[in-house]
Parts: structure tokens; sequence; C-alpha cells
């Protein structure tokens, strides 16, 4: 008989972790560092405990639960996620995989299956960046990308410090963590809607795409709109209908994988009867491939100085943020199509279009990803959505790619 | 000799009143029906009354400075315009008409020319609209558009009623106004950049362009920017760029005179990494002619559900408010075009892009208005700017026309 989770065991320790930060509306408030942060880590931690895993913290809060592997010398595989939230976030984006892989551990000491390699499930600090904006911060710090005191500066709008959150709570530890891992795994809801589509149960995902985001701003001459004849307009929504119609025109030459966001725009002083003298919006880019993603970032820069000059407005066009796209390591891939088949499930291969810990971690140890389907691809929602037989699907998979990676049996 | 205004005596009385709620920026706060208000209503009472000028008011405020005209029973000639500004108003919009109505009585008596029709220098109450959200009161109320009661019990954003401030501040009279008007002037600033452009001191105005606006709303789904690949998305400003284009299409189709504005965006939840759910703009439409006001009126119907139906979107559009055009008395206009002549200035014939009591006052009397430049076609707006120059080229002009209607000399 195949080797398989506990799928009732999995789906109510889903709902108990959910309990923690509930909110009205059926999703979850558990923000980094906050109070029920700390309450859901505690929960975790103690069935940790009761599976028999040493639990360890580093300087910056994650924390690593060891299941001990049979060679003492060996280096871990790395599996988990988050378990903090959006303030309005769901009940599965990061502690699906979290308890995922406490749900392998248990599964392996029901079967008293050893493994040569130890097993580390591991929560991640400030995954969102909500709180602290600093999107997958723990990760950053444990990988090297960012400073631990840089880390412990941020400040929430309250100006409550990580660093002083950190020590309040007392879930740290200055010994150093070892970075010899031997493969790391995330296992994740979609967060899209592209394995729904597919009715398929599981992503292999082998990468992460190639992101950033512009700050734009078009500047005209504000005036009066009954008497201003439009050639005589210096008006910035001109240039912004331009510039919007020859950004999605970008991403379309880069279909089917190209994707332009324009999430915020603003025209000052935004009165009805006013020509706005100035017109302010974003643009979040993205491609999994890195020649296309520099023609659509090349396309932006372009296209926002060609709208401008059309109208002859002024403009800037900033590059704000940007996060390089990730490849995943070859041999961890191969253990989740590996896992895909001794699951016995349908997969299919499939980029990230948001970035996660593994981003981090591949920078510093073989890692890869799992995806399961989320309900209309709906993720920082309260109606963040999956089955207990989804859920079921996607720990089956990391069940076998940790007992191949963790040299199990 | 040609007959003329005193330049400097208009041009003390501007700085005069303007010294009444004046901003730190150079501007004037002057909200209707405010301490303010009252004030400069008194001052501009005080120099009519030492002009000889018999004062009365109306129910809604209205003022009306009579200078007796030869034949008692003869219907008055009025002009005038409002002594209220925005509350980052300038000088000039309003004031420059009633102030230049003053200083042509004040002329006449200098010279002791007598008229057969009696001279109303007329203000009208809350022209605006800015604290009392309708524009243009006043008139309304004196010509029959607006009932009195409904204009009495419009309320500020604090709750207090036009009622309540007209009873505080003791400006009405219950005295019914005869409506018997021999013809009616409007002298104002252009607020807008066509007189400046073209070097033409003074604007025959024949009407007033037909105006609308619209509320329009895109509604799609909100998703996460960076999962969602484009052809799964239901994104409204995609929409919206569509609409735009349209927008500015059909007023091209239109030119020179077709304008339209969106003078106000908003992007629904705003969030740089997430495709909007829903995108609400306005649309201010304007056109002199009525058939080509009709087109773009139903260019912006079409092309609205048009951009929905290319993305797959709901949408909302809804015209919520319109002001009619006006043509003005060919018999007014041309007493105007004659006293051009008079004053030997240069003029040009002009449609005014915005409403003013003029509008109300042709609905029942014969009526046209007379337009000088202002620096940059700016108004609305501190910075608002005339010459003494140009303020006393519009005087004259308004000294010739009410000269000829009054039946003077």
């Amino acid at each position: 008989m195949k080797l398989t989770i506990d799928k009732h065991r999995l789906w109510q320790r889903l709902n108990d972790m959910a309990s923690v930060g509930a909110t009205p509306a059926g999703g979850c408030n558990r923000q980094a560092l906050s109070d029920l942060d700390f309450e859901g880590r505690g929960l975790f931690e103690s069935w940790c405990r009761a599976a028999g895993c040493t639990i360890r913290h580093d300087a910056i809060g994650n924390v690593f639960a060891r299941r001990p592997g049979r060679l003492d010398s060996a280096a871990p595989v790395m599996s988990g996620s988050h378990l903090d939230t959006q303030p309005t976030g769901g009940k599965y984006d990061g502690v699906y995989g979290v308890l995922s892989t406490l749900e392998v551990v248990e599964t392996l000491n029901d079967h008293a299956i050893e493994t040569d390699h130890p097993i580390d499930v591991v929560v991640w600090t400030n995954e969102e960046g909500s709180r602290f904006d600093c999107a997958m911060m723990g990760s950053a710090v444990w990988s090297g990308a960012l400073d631990l005191q840089a880390a412990c500066a941020l400040k929430d709008l309250q100006g409550v410090s990580v660093g002083s959150e950190l020590e309040r709570l007392g879930i740290t530890d200055t010994a150093a963590m070892d970075h010899n891992v031997h493969a790391a795994f995330e296992l994740h809801i979609e967060q899209g809607p592209i394995l729904e589509a597919q009715a398929t149960p599981v992503g292999i995902v082998t990468g992460v795409q190639h992101m950033c985001r512009f700050r734009i701003e078009f500047i005209g001459q504000e005036t009066h709109a009954g008497p201003s004849p439009m050639a005589m307009r210096k008006d910035p929504m001109m240039a912004t209908a331009d510039f919007l119609t020859s950004g999605y025109a970008a991403a379309d030459r880069h279909q089917p994988d190209g994707r332009i966001t324009f999430g915020y725009i603003h025209a000052s002083p935004g009165s009805p009867n006013t020509v706005p003298g100035r017109v302010e919006l974003t643009v979040d880019l993205r491609h999994p491939d890195a020649h296309a993603y520099l023609a659509m970032q090349q396309a932006v820069h372009t296209g926002c100085a060609a709208s401008a000059a059309k109208f002859g407005l002024e403009f800037e066009c900033n590059q704000v943020w940007e996060a390089p796209g990730v490849e995943f390591d070859s041999s961890c891939i191969q253990a989740v199509r590996d896992a895909v088949e001794a699951a016995g499930l349908p997969a299919m291969d499939i980029v990230s279009g948001a970035g996660h810990d593994a981003c981090n971690i591949a920078a510093v140890a073989p890692t890869s990803m799992i995806f399961i389907p989320c309900e209309d691809g709906l993720s920082h929602n309260e109606a963040e959505n999956i089955t207990a037989e989804q859920a079921a699907n996607g720990a089956n998979v990391l069940l076998h790619t940790l007992l191949v990676a963790a040299g199990g049996g």
C-alpha cells in the first residue's frame, strides 16, 4: 500500500491554527511578531515537541524544528514556509507549507520510518512584510541577503521595531545557524488561477519570475475644464491613456508569461471639472524569462518618455523595487517530479508569479517548490480557500519528496 | 474726447475688496454667506450708497444697487456678477464684473450723464457653490430655476444652512423683485487662455457651451498581480485605458470646440501589486454646438459599454449633472459689438466654457457677457491675475454697452 499522510490530522491542524487570529470574515490576522503570531508559533512548537522534534531559533526568530536523521553529521533537509499573515489574510498562505511538513514528520513517525538526513520543519519570520515593510525578511537574514541589524531596525507604523518585538517575545537565539543544507523545499498554495483552470492538483515549480515595480508621474498644467481648448492643454491624463495602452501592448508582445499591472493611479487635484496637473501611477512588471523581462522593462522606460513627449509634458519614471527571477535546483525539481509519480497525481510545471522564502533559500542551498491550486486563485484575501483533498495531495507529494531527498526508508 | 472710466479708481477698488479675506498666497477666501462675504458686501454697499444708489435685497440675499433712470417706469438694465470666491480663489473672478459696473455708475455720475433706464448693479449670492454645493444659486432662485426653499435648505459641510446664514447676516428682504428687465450684462475674466493667446483685449461672448458630467465605473476582479496571467484577468484598468482613448478620440472628432476632461480617477484597492477590482472616473464634457455635444455624449455612453464588453467587465455609466448651453440675446451681443467699436478696442467672438449667473438671467431677460483675458487662463486659483490696463479695457466696453442699452447721453 502507498504511503500517505493523514489527511484528517492535517486538516484539523490547519483549522486549529486558523483559530489563532481568526477574523469575522473567515480569514486570519496574525501579523509578524504580534501577540497572535507569538501564539501561533507557540501552538506550532508544542505540536513539534510532541512529535519529538528539537526546537531551535536564530537571531531573527526563524524556527527550526528538527526530526533527527540516522547520520548525525548529515546536513538537514529543510521544508517549511511562514505562519504570519496579511492583516486581512487567509488561512493557508504560508501556514499550509509549515503544517504539511509537520504532517510529513508525523507520518514518518507513525510508520517508524527513519531518514539519513535530519528534517528541519522551518518557520520563516515576517514573510508577508505587511506590518514591517520587508517581505521575506527572516529568510533574507538567514541567507545573508539582508543584514540582521538592518532587519531589527525596521519599524511598523506605530514605531515599534523588529528588534524590540523579538526581544519582548523572547523568540531568538544568538547561536549561529548551520547553512550547510542538503536540500530545501517549500509547499505553498499557488495564489493564482492556473492549476485550478487546468484542473491539475500539483504544480512542479521550476522557478520564480523576474519582477519589478515603477512609480511614474506625468506632469502637466492644472486648468479649468470649461474654458481650456484641448489643443492648449497640458493634460497628463492624455499621456496616461497613451502610456497604459503602450504598457498593455508591451505585455501582449510577451504572452503568455508577461504580466503588467497598474494597481495605483491618482490624478491631482482630483476635481471633476479641473484638468489634472499631475497623474501618478504604479507599474508592476513580471516575466520568467530574463530577455523578455528586460524588453518589457525597456518598453516601460521608452513608453513613458514617448507618452510624455507626445503631449509636451514633464515626467518621472523610477524603478523603485526589483526582485530578480530564480531558477530552482534541477535535482530538487527532479525529486518533486519523482514524488508526483510516487503519489500517483497529475502535475504540471509552473513558474511562481509571487516571491517566496524559497527565493532567498535558493541562493545558498539546492531548493525548489510545490504548488497546489486555491479557489479562484484568490490569496491575500480572507476568502482564500482550498479543500482538504487539495491539501492532502500537496502534502503527499511533499512526503515523497522529503523521503527521497532525506534518504528515507 | 472719448468717454472712459477711471482706471485708477477701479483698480483701487479691486485691491480694497481683495483685502477682505485676503490669503497669504495672494488670493481671496470669501466664501458665500461667511462673515467675510458679509464684510465684502458691506464694503460694496457703502460704495454704492456713496455713489447715490438705492440698495435692495431679495429673499436669497442678491443685492440690487440702483442708479435711477430718467423714466421712472422704465425697466432697469442689470449688470453685475458675484463677490463670493472659492476657498483658494482669486481676486477678480466675479468681483471684477461687480466693481466695473459700479465704476460705470461713478463715471456716469462724474460726467452727469443720465440714462432713460435705471441701472442696477447686481451681486448674486453664492455663485461659486463651493461652500454650499450649488453653483449660481442666487441667480437661479431669482430667475425661478431654483426654488427658494430648496436653496435655503442647502447645508455646508458643518451642517449650517443657507437659510440660517441669510437670517444671521440679515441680508434678505421679502419684497418681490421685479423681473421686468430691459437688458442684462455680465463682465467677467475669461478663466481660459484664448483671449491671451490671441492677444485680444475683449471677448464678445455669444453664448455658453453645453456641459455635463458623468461618473463611470468599470468593475472587474481584484487579484494578486504576480500569479494571474493577463488572459485570465478581469482588469478594469484595461477598460479604462481603452475608454480614455476613445473619449479623447471623440473630442478630437469635434475640434476645435469639443472638450473632454477626466479630472478624477480611483483604482480600488490601490495597491501596486494587486490588479484593481474597480476603477472609478469622472468625465466632464463640453461643446457649444448642440449636435456635436449630443454626439460626444453618445460617444461616452457607447465607448463606456464597448470598453467594458471588450474586457468582459461590468460597468456603470451615469450622467450626474447637465447644464444646457445658452445662446445670448442678439441685440445684447450687438450692444457689446457697438461698445467695442466706441471704445476703440480689438475684440473677438467667444463662447464661454464655464457657467455664469448670466446663464440663469438669460432665461428671463435679454442678456449677454463680456470677457477680458486673464494671465495664463488661470482661475479658481490664488494666482489668478489681470493687469489694471486689462481691467480698464473691459470696464470701458461695459461703460459704452450700458450707455447704449440704458439710453444714455
